[in-house]
Parts: structure tokens; sequence; C-alpha cells
């Protein structure tokens, strides 16, 4: 990779891309595709995806406990691959991934309860072909504050719809993870640049808890 | 950035990523967002972005010698601002780029030709909030060529949802640009593990001229 | 048509359909189509759609009072019909609905003002082909009140659509027309016992003020 | 309901509206929510929707002789209603409609075969928070032949959508079923005149059995 990250850095902030987008009143936590696939690094986990799903078990207890809306995606293809797609063609074992497959199943440490939401998905993005824009605006959501595997992949084109539809997206950075390094820092730089804030669960937590204990004086 | 290239690699051959989509038998061309602004680098051009629109002139008189649907983008906004969105909170300086601001013209290399689409758009994606998929499916497209800019913006956002909508999809590597070559490549290799399949303009040339060949025998 | 209004009335009835999803507490007001081609019997209108202009008049001076984010939509079609679709294919008299053709042209009592939003579109929803939704959930809008032409037509649709992308749809009844009354009822009917809750507009009015009244007290 | 069948079709007539869109060369077949609890007349069923079943099976044979794809819907909500939306309001009985729930499994009459699409919706339209768009345009499809339940409500709506999606809309008219008959019949004149051609199910077979005759020849 040619140029340095401090390089980019300059250009990037001359031409006043980067500007934050803060965080709204009605927030939802969406979780991609925390599977069981996606946390064992002989599929298609690795990285520092093991730490990203235990910030974000942190971060869900915290969403649980302001009665946030919360919906999580696993990918999902029919057991006669009657719904493969463009997407196998690049990545063919992913068809792999079946309704009853154990490596398709949420990952435990996320376990849903009653009242989450848990979207089968096809594509990359949480948002492509599935109905989560309706649900989150039926909801009166205003922010998404987007987690899961991997950030060069479902998350980053996650986030783009998130912020395209409507909503002020965050990214917890530390509950985001993949499977190489690069990729992944090379993704946070886009998304914090043009799409998304990046802040540490720690982070949104506090934000957020300040504001709670402000409106209750 | 942490990891090298040839690490990253590795583990997502090992994966099994990066699989060829190759290219289908009615090809369009989509040039994305080359309009004067993002030709600039005082504005939000730069990097190569120049041989990028210079090398999508060749390939634009390829497809209109081939008579391939050709699409193209503009980011354009209200002049009272009244469709500002999540994207401006990030990116303010795009709101600038009005219906008759000359910055968000086509640049004169590319000027459209009667049949040609010119899509207004307010969101990375050149299918986001726009008819382009129902455009491509009503003239029977099965394979979207990619060009434009930037590589890591609106290029990338474009080449996932052409994926996602079901068009095998090819980025022309030397006709995307970037202000920053490091995004540059980064979002290539994203691409290329898992939406699209990489080829020169010349290589989509001589392909597809080598079917044409072969039919008229 | 076989079946009476009392006849089908009764089945939907008995099978649970028509319930009232209410009014939310942030509405928008959405003005499909009242331009000056939908307004001329000579042309695409007639019927009852003259009234229904002059009653949307009255709500939009009330939905201004109230600040509610209001959208419009024109039908636009490229000067060479690049954007010809299959709508087109149907109804081939509205690629003649160009950007400057006047026919095209919001009509003098609905003119938009600052800040309202007027979208093109090229079928028959204000949803499809456009960033509606994304523009209704930046805004934090719950709940989407329907005007315009045709009831038979783009009004259906984009209640089907508003409702679809998961806001609380209410149909203004009186500010809603077609060229021609059966296809206007049936439409109605139909909005009715499965999209949304059809109100007047001085109900609409009555309900916002009464509660807009108790939250001052 | 006023007006006359006979005087609104003069409207439309001398409006342009009608114009047929023809059959592509190649057809998909669209088959939306025949399933067990829209067969019944004590729950979502009753009017004319067993003759349209019992076509659409003959239809179907046809389209697996021709290896047509072939997709068919059904309305499928969570165990635990996390998924409802304004849809469910309006029809609060959908909800029971529940993955395992017998009431919402595909007619047997219809059972679909390894290869074929079954999609889960929780929306009228079967394109609306679905990958269908993708699937159709991944196999090169051009035309839709849309057959299923209810003709005022799921059909319709998919009819809009696959026309505004970039597919020719073909309504097999003796394959759509309604639970009364006005409804039907009004948006069976609707869907005519501005979205789709209506063909019975022995035209679609005798025109493309026309076609494979000529091109044999």
């Amino acid at each position: 990779m040619t140029g340095t990250l401090a390089e980019h850095d300059d250009v990037y902030r001359q031409q006043g891309f980067g500007a934050s987008s803060g965080i709204g009143q009605r927030p939802a936590l969406l979780i991609v595709d925390f599977v069981e696939s996606f946390a064992d690094p002989t599929m298609f986990g690795g990285g520092n995806i093991p730490e990203a799903i235990a910030a974000t078990a942190r971060l869900l207890a915290f969403a649980r406990s302001r009665h946030w809306p919360v919906a999580m995606t696993r990918i999902v293809f029919a057991d006669d691959g009657a719904d493969a797609n463009i997407f196998t063609r690049k990545v063919p074992g992913l068809l792999a991934l079946t309704e009853t497959n154990p490596h398709g199943a949420i990952v435990p440490e996320l376990t849903p309860i009653a009242g989450e939401l848990v979207l089968r998905k096809r594509l990359p993005s949480a948002f492509a072909g599935t109905d989560l824009t309706a649900w989150l605006a039926g909801r009166g959501v205003d922010t998404v504050i987007v987690t899961g595997a991997t950030t060069s992949g479902c998350v980053r084109a996650s986030v783009v719809d998130a912020m395209g539809n409507g909503f002020i997206t965050v990214v917890a950075r530390d509950c985001v993870g993949d499977r190489a390094l690069a990729p992944h820092e090379a993704n946070l730089f886009d998304m914090q640049q043009k799409y998304a804030d990046l802040m540490t669960s720690d982070e949104i937590v506090a934000t957020v808890s300040a504001r709670f204990a402000q409106a209750k004086e």
C-alpha cells in the first residue's frame, strides 16, 4: 500500500471530510453477522473478532438496560442453493450457511431475547434485501450504533446503508472486528471520513448516560 | 496501518474469498461522479483521478461502439438545501453542488450523448435513492462495468449495490480514481475479494472483442 | 363490477382487516403529482382533482403553520427519453413531462417554499427510485399524511410504500383525487382496509390541534 | 360506487392509458402468498381463490417444463412478534403466520421443488424488504408473470414493484384471486391501465409455445 495514513488524512481534512454527525435521541443497536462461522478463524473469522464480540456483549447489556431496539443479522442460504447470488460467486463458501447449520447461529454471548429482531440476509449490508429500514423507522429510531463483523465487509456495507437510509450512524470501534487488521483499519478510516462517527463502546455508554443523568435533574 | 498486503491476502485466500465472477453477455458502463469538482484537487479531486478520467474516455468510446447502455451520475443538492442528509453532515461541502453549479457538471471528456442516462444522486451509491436497478434490468443488462470517483467512496458503494442488485460487477481498475492512494488500493483489495472482478480497461476491451470475433466466425 | 361495497365490507370485517393505525407524533405532508398535467382534464386530470387541490392547499397551510416536513413529487423524464421505463410502455404520454415542460410544474396553489422537498420521479410511488424514505427518517417523521393524484395510481402506490417503509400512513381523503370516480373509491376502500387510515383534512387538523392544546395546558 | 366501468374506461382510453407492454424473452413465474390461510375462507381466503390456485398449478407445470425461474412468497412473522410493522397494525391477524404455523405453508398443489425460490415476506409486495429484484436480475429475467392472492392486496403491490423494478409484467388473470370480487375486478382494471398486461394462462402458454415452435423451424 502506497501513501501513509498521515498523508491521506491531511488531504481529507483539507477537502472538508470527517465532520461529526453526533448521536441522536433514539438509538438502536445493530449487530452484524456475529455468528459462529465469523467467530471461527478456520472459517470466516480470526483477527480481532473475539475481542469485538466480548465488547459487543457489554454494549448489548447496556442497550437492553436502556430498552433500545436491537437487531441482529445472520447470513442464511437455502438448503438447495436456490438463492445463490453474485456475492456467492465471489465467496462460494457462504452457501454452506443454511438455516440449520450450527455455524450460522448467533454466538452464545449474544443470544437474542424476546423482542429483538433476527434478520436473515444474503448480501453484505443488513439493509440489502431486508426490511430493516422499515423496522427502525417504525420504532422511531434516529441513530444506529453498528457492531459486528467484518469491518471491511458487512459492517462497512451496513454503515453506508444506515447513513444512506437517513439514520445517524455510529461505529462502535471496539465492537467491530475483521479477519485481517489492515482492511479493518482502512475501512474505519473511510467510514469516519464519510459516513459515521467512530466511538468506543465506553464513549457511547458515557455519552448516553450523561444525557440521561442530565434529563433526570 | 498494521499487517501487510501479502499477509491479509493469505488469510482471504485460505478462507475462500476472491473467486472470479466473470463478465456476462450484456454489459453496461457506469461512470460514477466524474464531475468537475471531483477532477479538481482543490475541491474533492486529486490523486490518480485525471488518469482515470482519460482511461474512462477511451472505454466510453468502446462502449458506444458496442451500443452498451451507459449511465453517468452527478451529485446534486437543492439550492435551498432542503434535501440535506446524513452524508452532508459528514461532508458539508457537498451541499454546494447544486443543479447549476458548474463544479457539478460532467467533465467535458465524458459529455453524455443522446440515450445515455444522467442520474442525479445525493448518496454515495449510484443505486441509492435512484432507479438505476430498474433502468439496467429494463435494458437486459447482466453485467455492470464500473468506473469513476472515488474508489474508496462512491465507486465502492456503487459496486456493493451493483453486485447486491444481481449484476455481475467488474471494476475497470485504471478507470477508477481517488484523492489519496492508500484508500484507493485498500478498496480495490476489498472489492476484488468480495464483490467484483478487477480488470484493466484493455483487458475488458480484449475480452469482449475476442468474444465478438468468435461469434462472427 | 360484481358484488356490492356492503358485501365485500362484511368479508373484510370478518377477516379482521381495517384496524386503525392512528396518527403519530411527528407527521409529514406528502403531496403526490399535483402538477399542471394532472389538474387538466384534457391531459391526465379530471374527476374530483380540482377539489382535491383546493383542500390540499388548506392542509398545506396548516402543515406549514405546524412546521411539518413537506415533500412534493413531480413526474419528470429526460428530454431524450433515455430514462423511459416499463411504466412509459403502458402510459407513453408520460414521456412528454420533461424538466422544462410547463405541464409538469407544481400547480400554483401549492408552490413549494424554501425547505420543502421537491422530488422528481419516474414511477408511480413517491418512494420508488427516490430517497424519500431517508429524507423522512432523517427528519424524525413517524407519520405520512398523503395527498395528491391519482388515488388509483401514484397515491395508492405511495401509500403502500409509506406504510411498508415503516411510517404510519393517513390518506387525507378529500385531498386525493382521480380522473374517474369508481377507481377513486375502490382504491380508498383497499387502502383503508389494509394500509392506512382515511381521514378528512378537517379531522386531521382537529386531531392534531386538540393534542397541541392539551400539551400546552 | 359511482360511475360505471364503461365510463371510466373511456376516460382512460382518451388519456392514452392501457398500452400493451407485451411479453419478453426470459419470463419468470411469481406466485404470491398461495398459502393455506389464503386458501381458507374462514381465515384470509374465499372468493375465487380456489380456482386461481388450480389455474396456477397448470401454469406452474408449464413454467417448469420451460425451465423458467419460479419464485413463491409466504408471509412469515417471528414467534415473538419482534417484527410487527405498520401492516400488522392494520391487519393484526397476520402476526399469527409464524414460521411453523401450518396456515402459513404453501398449498400442496404448488409445493416448490429444488431450485425454486421461497421468499419470506412481511409486507404486501413480494419485492418489499426482499432480494427478489436481485434474484430475477441475476437470472436474466426480463418478464415477470404474476399469480397469487390477493388481487387487491399483495398481487397488486407486487405488480407495481415488478414493473417499477424494470420487468415487463403480466398478470395471469385466471391465476389471481381475491376474497371479494369487486376489489378483484377494480384492481385488474387499474393494473391493466397502468402497470401490466392481463392475459389468461392459456394465452400465456399459447404465446410462448408459438414463439418456441417458430424458433425451432
